[in-house]
């Protein structure tokens, strides 16, 4: 069923985002958001001196914190599994290896300069906190192309099961719409609820928006591809017939056409220059030795002066003391550690579930590029692995990596099959977008989230502790924080990771300002 | 009245272009053209040896005319009156100096690396011929951002004046329509004309293509914005009402809003990096001394063997003559040279008109970046200079260079201004759309086609020698040969000038195989 677009939205709805959001709609305010900076953190300049605060998880809602911590004074330990910074933010390259809980190992082998983002890949231009991040660290940015009227739509029982270009799909439906509205209204179906003014100036609207001919028809358009393109001498434009407006009224055919215009999937999107994960690497540059690696974590504890968290290193067990903690690991992960969470606090991780998105990803020649005119942009199909995702990066470039299927795999007949079946399917998904060129596949990784090693999930699927379970986890626990997408309402996304961090770091600024106040020089509320 | 897009769109159509074309519809081909490649010239390799053939022009059209018949053997010999490759393909950098025919000159003073594309600035992923050249050159490209759901449009006479996120227009405007159309199906206005199945299908699909709410209500949608972003902690989304359909109905204000879906300007579109004018440069790197600068035409005669073409270079007159010409200038330069173009070609060069496109560029701080979170696109006025043109290159740099108006001054008031009205006029549009920033505009330049030199013209306006003028000038003229977007279907783009000059060659090599078949090494035709 496609892209996990709306099982990702759904997901977002249960934690309380979207879906409660709109059950209320407010007054309106029509000039554009000037957040192009995120607000500022309410903490004065030096205020975290003297005071420690453990960060767990080296993702980008604990590189965030320590951070915005160390702008402040305080003094900062993050406290990484891995050996690299970033958690899901990942970019996939030569010699990546992908390692799974079972054992499982995939060793990519891809051409010099080849990527692919494993985890995130978008930065909308409405996620300011991030792009911000990314102005301030000096990380380059391009286009990343989530719109692109060349891209296919494919669908075994419309059209023959022959792809559509998008650009058909998208500008045939406004035409037919705007056809058939415009013939209501000329045959007085509005009267009653429309003045006769108003009336007028939609139907003139109407031929510009579908667009339609004088007759209030919809004979096709340039907007939705011509047969022949207009060239050099006699060569006129040939203009192809629109589709059969059954064939645009399957629903399901078309319901992801219309995720482009989704508030976070909107043009402009962007990427770092080189894989998203050039601004882990930046944070933990500018956070040197503060980022301890190969350090998982083993116990949290709580006490008297604030917590107490042990980790191994290097093969030896080892402690960190401070007065606060900023957990951001996955609740895949926290829950397997023993810690002095509150019952409450333990219910919501302990019961949470996590969602198990995946990508394939092949290295190919360009032949969407090179055969198709398609530069970057998702094609997609109603079955099997889906959708196509063509690579933003290296336009040009003779070969380029490829997705084949970004899904969630979780509760799904995908997630039993064996990896070749997978890649089996994958190459099918392509095969019947661009017939002939399934073979042209090679080189695949599969990254499976649910599988992969230090995370065991893409992002939460859903809270425990019942309904009020997010609200619980985005308290402060004593001196236990969280950060993560998991703290916010912007699940899947780099910004809500940067959000609940900044959050997490105001917060414990505040006690700390009242904690020092009151004469404690270490920041901490005693217990 | 914003954008020259639909004067350029009638200008094509009175060529015979797509209006003509549209005029008759014919059967569907639904498989996405697959014409990454251009249709190759009909010449065999080697086919021009002994042959001169003598381009007039170094812009697009004269350089892809070089590029091919050297290719295929042929002596060529470009003559070009500047100093530099490319024709209107011009990149403005520091340093860059427009002079108009008239003696003005305006230096640019940028900071290293900003530059403004003053001729074309875009390529259609549907231009394959260009951007075939551009992969076989190794020219490498970026996106060139032509839809944004962030930039904004402005009408005085509208909403208070106050400008509107193209997000919330194109997203409530879809809303609004589908609400109707889902009223008048409920309403029983269809029954007649569409089957019960085929209403409820309508109606389900409205329901997400709005998206209506269960009543078939729009009451708004994250695509058309929101009054405060989804964050951490607590933070849901704060959804906005939607613009009041009285608002969105008033035509004249939203038809820039389709321009995108154009054929010719849909997503993705792309540039190279660094400059349009690397095509230019690459072309004339691969023709080292083919191209012969400061070289004005001054005389075009037939001969008995061909042509011979008189031109000065380093203040001293010069000759050279050919089997064959093409003659890839602007009418505006031709009809100034003597020639012996036969009357109803010369009643053609000497009564066309030419446009006058403009574009204003300003340096300065990208406020539209750091404060309103626009990344590329572009937005529209309806009073004064228009559109505003944001840079697409250099994402996040501190300073950019930003068009203020785009538009053909011909027969408008515009013309008529002094250039200090017309920075004024013009950083008033930016006042306009950016309340408060106007100021910030810097080091502005105003690069008007109809007056600069050796073009005095942006492309053809209109042709001369009645309707069929344009079906002359694409014939043989003895000898004589046009390129350049003039001599296409494809007026104002790259595309055009390539198409007509592989054209003219296709056309010269076909006379050259049968003259060399009769016996002429030198492959001209006798006269």
């Amino acid at each position: 069923m496609g892209i996990s677009r709306r099982d990702f939205l759904m997901r977002v709805g249960q934690a309380g985002g979207y879906g409660a959001a709109f059950a209320t709609m407010q007054s309106l305010g029509l000039m554009p958001m000037k957040g192009a900076l995120a607000e500022p953190i309410q903490a004065m300049a030096g205020s975290g001196t003297g005071v420690k605060v453990v960060v767990l998880g080296g993702g980008i809602g604990g590189l965030v914190s320590a951070y915005e911590l160390k702008k402040l004074g305080y003094e900062v330990t993050v406290l990484e599994a891995r050996e690299r910074p970033g958690g899901r933010n990942w970019t996939g390259r030569d010699g990546t290896v992908v390692e799974f809980v079972d054992g499982t190992k995939q060793k990519i082998s891809w051409e010099d300069g080849n990527y692919q983002n494993l985890g995130p890949a978008r930065l909308p231009s409405t996620h300011w906190t991030m792009l911000g991040y990314c102005r301030e660290l000096g990380v380059p940015l391009e286009v990343e192309i989530n719109t692109s009227r060349s891209t296919l739509l494919q669908n075994d029982k419309a059209n023959g099961g022959m792809p559509v270009p998008q650009r058909k799909a998208i500008n045939d439906t406004r035409g037919h719409v705007s056809e058939l509205l415009s013939k209501c209204v000329a045959q007085g179906a509005l009267d009653a609820d429309v003045s006769k003014e108003d009336r007028e100036r939609m139907t003139a609207f109407l031929k510009i928006y579908g667009p339609l001919d004088a007759q209030g028809k919809y004979v096709g358009s340039d907007r939705a591809g011509l047969k022949t393109a207009p060239g050099a001498g006699g060569q006129m434009a040939v203009p192809e017939a629109p589709l059969d407006m059954r064939v645009l009224l399957d629903e399901d055919f078309w319901e992801d056409l219309f995720v482009e215009e989704d508030w976070d999937w909107q043009a402009t999107m962007m990427q770092p220059v080189g894989g998203m994960d050039r601004i882990p690497y930046a944070f933990a540059k500018s956070l040197g030795p503060i980022v301890q690696y190969s350090s998982p974590v083993t116990e949290i504890r709580k006490t008297a002066k604030g917590v107490r968290v042990s980790y191994t290193q290097d093969g030896s067990s080892r402690q960190v003391e401070a007065s606060y903690c900023i957990i951001a690991l996955p609740f895949s992960m926290l829950k397997k550690i023993p810690n002095d969470l509150s019952p409450s606090f333990k219910k919501v991780v302990e019961e949470s579930k996590m969602g198990g998105g995946y990508k394939i990803a092949w290295e190919s020649r360009r032949f969407w590029e090179q055969d198709y005119n398609i530069y970057g942009g998702l094609s997609y199909l109603m079955e099997g692995p889906s959708p196509i995702w063509y690579p933003s990066s290296r336009l040009m470039h003779p070969t380029g990596i490829v997705v084949s299927g970004y899904d969630d795999e979780v509760d799904k007949p995908f997630y039993k099959l064996t990896m070749q079946e997978k890649f089996d399917a994958s190459r099918a998904s392509m095969e019947k977008i661009h017939p002939g060129h399934g073979k042209e596949l090679k080189n695949p990784v599969f990254c499976g989230w649910r599988r992969v090693k230090w995370n065991e999930g893409s992002w939460i699927g859903s809270y425990g502790g019942g309904p009020s379970g997010y609200d619980v986890i985005i308290q402060a626990d004593g001196p236990l924080y969280f950060a993560g997408d998991t703290a916010s309402h912007v699940v899947g996304w780099q910004e809500g990771a940067a959000l609940s961090a900044r959050r997490a770091v105001g917060m414990i600024s505040e006690k700390v300002r009242m904690a020092k106040m009151s004469g404690a020089a270490d920041g901490a509320v005693m217990s």
